[in-house]
């Protein structure tokens, strides 16, 4: 028989999750859930499979996005999602006339990469954004830094900041400096900067970008400058006196700095960082960047800006909008390492083992009448020795073991255990929802 | 320009969910695991994506699966789960000795199925699993009970049943009446009772099966029993007597009535129900349907049962096991038609307009500060006239807005509109998180 079975396995760069990696996924997807909420997002969803040429879009180079494509039974060329932005350009152009603008919507939802496997990179991974389109408003973008902040903080982070820069203040400098048009490649060799230093920047922007020294200096500059994030914008301020596009940044990153101020975010978590270059070809206003101050190896684990015109694929309608999305395998690795889960209840707390067999539809009794108090209850199923049953009930982390037989059943007693101390007490049954409250609070 | 855009469209037999409807799919799910996890169950998740060879079974018939089965780029024959009961059978074998036993899991994914697109069948859907693996207890098959009576119940719904059958039983009046080698046949006709009355069956079970005209007469009798689930279960007991593996399923099915009746689920929810044949081929002891009463046509809601081997497939370790699988689609229908989702919240309940566009900050602050005391709030972007904005607030159904300009911050004031009612309140800012506990409660 055992040369006719099949391995159980899963593909290479896919991946199961086990109870415990799943609790602290779900943990982390409801909250993201609950804090997007809070400021009037609204869920969607869109299918995992789409049109090809909607996902690769007209010309669209297939190598970039990796796509897992196929020729469905009705001949069709399809192929699985590999983000959540194209599905909600498609989206919003397909229902504009229902949605009404601003359209706040989130998408917590999976997507599909057929990328070389490696560490912590796989083929199939969640994606949890946020996004308000249909405005310009600097409201909506002072607003995507608050859900960001609140997010972290939901999630149990203390030490971490919010790197923000503005692309007309970037935009403005280049114009300043006489850059415009060589804007793309400066900004390509200015995100160098954390990793080979000034001197090289400068190098590649005077020998491949063609560069004065002059304006590479200038561009370093802006990136360098230094102090409280008012501070630092003031300067920056300065550097694009007279430049309209410049003003423009500066004055919307001043009224995000000054609502920060009003609502009271902690100021130590909001940087200005007028070094962020990346993601400024896709962005055209606002970018945001969110690193743990302790774990800075890991790189943004919440990034995103304000583009111009999110659907132009589909639709002619100029859809404005801005948003972020959270790197939900970064932060579960992030929050495991800084042992955040260790405060997230694991499982239900209540464990009743089958003590005496005749006594089942009691045990399930009780335990309907526990829940229906708000607490969590498993029964064990098995007539096994008890101390079996205390060892899985030890694995899967109880708290409290409720145990009785005939002698607790006729003088209307249950047997509390404690789990962790091993501990007893002896309660009287029509205590026991008073007792457990004290014992769980 | 217009002719260079791509149509933004759906692929056939798959659909986006926009906000109202995935609110509600958000909420189904909610209350599932919230539930599931009562009882002790955990979540885990499977790759969306397996080896063909996995989710067909050796010498598996595709056109049964429907199957989304492509080539991937490294070759390998690859599908798109159509199910969570496959992927939870190469799961547990896979990782049975991480897991340990009794393992108790739900599942919550999307699955794919290649069918012809019919009215309310999608390529496309949801499935939402709980199983209990490991153990042949019948506390696990009456827990099972329970979970589907408290899901129901928490969805909402108050006038549903519960149809319980047992396949042993069955089994003892086939043996009985001479037909253990005819059952399959016997079953499939039996199937059909409600639909084509008891004439039409026995004639198929005395041409098509082969069965004697008393032989139908025994099968029929069965399924017509009447009374309650006490009494019908009383009478079958005397149908069987003296067949071990009749009386097997009597005395396991005795024991949970017993159990319904200690924990006081409503007896009129439960009934033994010994026609249903239905899934018999799968299933090997406890069988169970979810019906509403106020809408029979749409058939089972929530149907699971007993199985001896859940991973045959993929070791030789026996795993039997019990669940049972919710209809998200069906019920959210349901819930729909019977308006159960008029008690759920749409959405967050305040809303400030955007009144001046001077208080941007005042605005996201006070929101700020609300949230952190429990209320969603939406912030309006953008500065537009205020009827409009009111206007936005009422087709996303927000309970108050809270306006204020110059005059009420410089007196510490807010106005308070009731958006059913168009009433209008003034309260200081120092009562406001009261006033609105008081206002929402």
């Amino acid at each position: 028989m055992n040369s006719s079975l099949i391995k159980p396995q899963t593909l290479k760069g896919f991946r199961d999750y086990l109870p415990e990696a799943m609790r602290s996924r779900e943990h982390l997807m409801e909250v993201a859930r609950r804090v997007y909420r809070s400021y009037g997002f609204a869920p969607i969803d869109t299918p995992a499979l789409e049109y090809s040429e909607i996902l690769l879009g007209k010309g669209g180079d297939e190598s970039d996005k990796q796509l897992f494509r196929f020729t469905d039974q009705g001949d069709r060329d399809v192929a699985m999602r590999f983000d959540l932005t194209v599905p909600l350009a498609r989206f919003t152009a397909q229902h504009l006339s229902e949605l009404g603008t601003p359209f706040k919507r989130y998408h917590i939802g999976t997507v599909w990469r057929a990328e070389k496997p490696q560490k912590g990179r796989y083929r199939e991974f969640v994606q949890c954004d946020f996004d308000t389109i249909g405005t310009t408003a600097n409201t909506s973008d002072i607003e995507t830094l608050f859900v960001i902040h609140d997010l972290m903080e939901q999630l149990g982070f203390e030490r971490f900041t919010l790197r923000v820069n503005h692309r007309a203040l970037l935009n403005g400098v280049l114009e300043q400096a006489g850059l415009a048009d060589k804007s793309a490649g400066v900004l390509r060799a200015l995100d160098k900067l954390p990793k080979i230093g000034r001197q090289s920047v400068a190098e590649e922007m005077t020998a491949s970008v063609g560069t004065t020294a002059d304006q590479a200096e200038t561009v370093l500059r802006l990136a360098e400058l230094s102090g409280s994030p008012q501070e630092l914008l003031d300067q920056a301020g300065q550097l694009v006196q007279g430049n309209e596009t410049g003003q423009l940044g500066v004055s919307r990153l001043n009224e995000l700095l000054a609502a920060c101020r009003k609502a009271e975010l902690p100021s130590e978590r909001i940087q200005i960082d007028l070094s962020i270059a990346r993601g400024l070809d896709y962005y055209t206003g606002t970018v945001y960047e969110t690193f743990l101050n302790d774990l800075p190896g890991i790189g943004s684990v919440c990034s995103g800006g304000r583009y111009d015109n999110l659907a132009g694929l589909f639709t002619q309608q100029k859809l404005p909008g801005v948003g972020a999305s959270l790197g939900l395998d970064r932060l579960l690795a992030a929050m495991e390492e800084l042992g955040l889960f260790e405060t997230v209840p694991s499982g239900v707390p209540v464990f009743i083992p089958l003590f005496d067999k005749n006594h089942v539809a009691d045990y399930l009794a009780v335990a309907r009448r526990l829940r229906a108090a708000g607490f969590g209850v498993e029964v064990f199923p098995d007539d096994r020795a008890l101390g079996k049953q205390l060892k899985y009930a030890d694995r899967k982390g109880f708290t409290l073991a409720l145990i009785a037989g005939d002698q607790e059943f006729s003088s209307g007693q249950w047997q509390i255990k404690h789990l962790a101390t091993s501990t007893q007490e002896t309660v009287a049954d029509a205590d026991l929802v008073a007792t457990l409250k004290r014992l769980l609070a």
